[in-house]
């Protein structure tokens, strides 16, 4: 950053596309020091409230923008359109969503001929997982995505005000890795039954945010085969938006991750920040 | 614009929420004095390619922006979504749509119980459909849109190379507003026909518009109740969108008309252009 400001680099767009929580916390001083910020890292976005209020501060206060369309469904048109219609005067009264390619892939995939453990070994080989699976599973992603269409939408939650529920029991999460899968086979009995009760109900399990003034919280939900997010097959995503007034909700719905997206909404945000 | 133009009113932007003809050829002079345009008005838009061209040359050469997004299903994210992508390199390979909350109304509340014209005649008293609901039943609205997505997925089409089918058959709609519906009724038989035909293989009438390199269309379809349209209700619109860089479509699915929708729409676009 310093090296940009002797170069009197401002007036320019910073793109961060790590991970990474020191990066994350250096938004603000880009922000004041002239710089858009372009991100695909949740870390600064789903902080808590007080750095989250500084982080949003700078911006305003220096004018520049940031944007981060990536940080929930990759590149599809998500936060852009709730942005719109808050802007537009609109409310948004409800999201439900399904924002984990990797846990929709397992729950999708899943159909009692290959155990849960297996398949997320193969989600694991297939590149759908963070290197360690555990963080998919543990809910932890899906969790910062739901805290920033909270956010998005107007209502300022802190982290541990979203309600997760694992796929898989904290117990068996707090398992070191060797130890993980193991255990994952032990509890496998359960989910199967999970799956059963839902099949006999013609039903589909899916891992489901929602997101309203009364509730910010995600887990396994057995849904009827006709509803809007049951037909999210592989590690596809799907957003459902209510709002006061819109008649019918807004359904978006395609690739929700995959590095290739991920660039397109990224080079996206750069092209809106720059204009 | 002379009153505009005298008042020093450039760098400003002109909203038009007609349909008028007029109107719509007036967006380059209004370009070439320094206005931005944002319009739901498809006239100009899907006007005789020589015109269109120098529309568009008019806006380029002027560095002024025209946005249209509320020309195709109204507030929905479409024609942004697609530029987004048209900008970031992907090629749009195909997109299949309902277009007209008309049409769809009337395919998706038939049921047989109601002849097609008196559903006809109660989405008219709703204010579903045009003054003259012939309009909407001709599919002339649906083939506007289409060849305004075909342009923005850069092929650009004469508005003749559009291959509508319309929902009652071309000789009914010429006839005089009087005689109109009685000849539907007489009609009324073949459509049941389609309808049952449909049922029969668990199948469901929409209006559909597919747009690629190859094909330019509208007209009914007979669809697999779980293909992504099928399950499009009532008013609403769904947009599939088949890109080289997506793995699966992007599906945009709810409210395509309305006052309310349209209106929030050229406000975001006002918005935009005005950035």
């Amino acid at each position: 950053l310093s090296k940009a400001t002797d170069l009197g680099l401002n007036n320019s767009i910073f793109a961060d596309c790590t991970a990474d929580r020191i990066v994350a916390s250096s938004y603000s001083e880009f922000a004041l020091n002239g710089f858009s910020v372009v991100t695909c890292n949740k870390i600064a976005l789903s902080a808590p409230l007080e750095s989250w209020s500084r982080m949003r501060e700078a911006f305003a206060s220096s004018g520049r923008r940031i944007l981060y369309e990536t940080t929930v469904g990759a590149a599809l048109p998500v936060i852009g359109t709730i942005r719109q219609m808050v802007q537009a005067g609109d409310k948004i009264e409800k999201i439900e969503a399904i924002l984990s390619g990797t846990l929709n892939y397992l729950l999708s995939t899943y159909n009692g001929s290959e155990s849960l453990s297996s398949l997320i070994k193969k989600a694991k080989k297939l590149g759908y997982t963070e290197p360690d699976p555990r963080l998919d599973l543990s809910g932890t992603d899906v969790a910062r995505k739901a805290l920033i269409l909270s956010r998005e939408i107007g209502i300022n939650r802190e982290p541990q005000d979203v309600n997760i529920s694992p796929l898989v029991p904290k117990a068996i999460l707090d398992q070191s890795a060797d130890l993980f899968y193991d255990r994952v086979e032990q509890w496998e009995e359960k989910f199967a039954k999970l799956y059963k009760d839902a099949c006999s109900k013609g039903e589909k399990l899916r891992y489901v945010a929602t997101v309203s003034a009364g509730e910010c919280k995600a887990g396994i939900e057995s849904l009827p085969a006709n509803h809007p997010l049951a037909g999210t097959e592989g590690t596809n995503n799907t957003i459902i938006i209510t709002s006061s007034d819109y008649p019918s909700p807004i359904v978006i719905s395609g690739a929700g991750a995959g590095a290739r997206q991920t660039a397109t909404g990224v080079f996206n945000d750069i092209l809106i920040a720059g204009l």
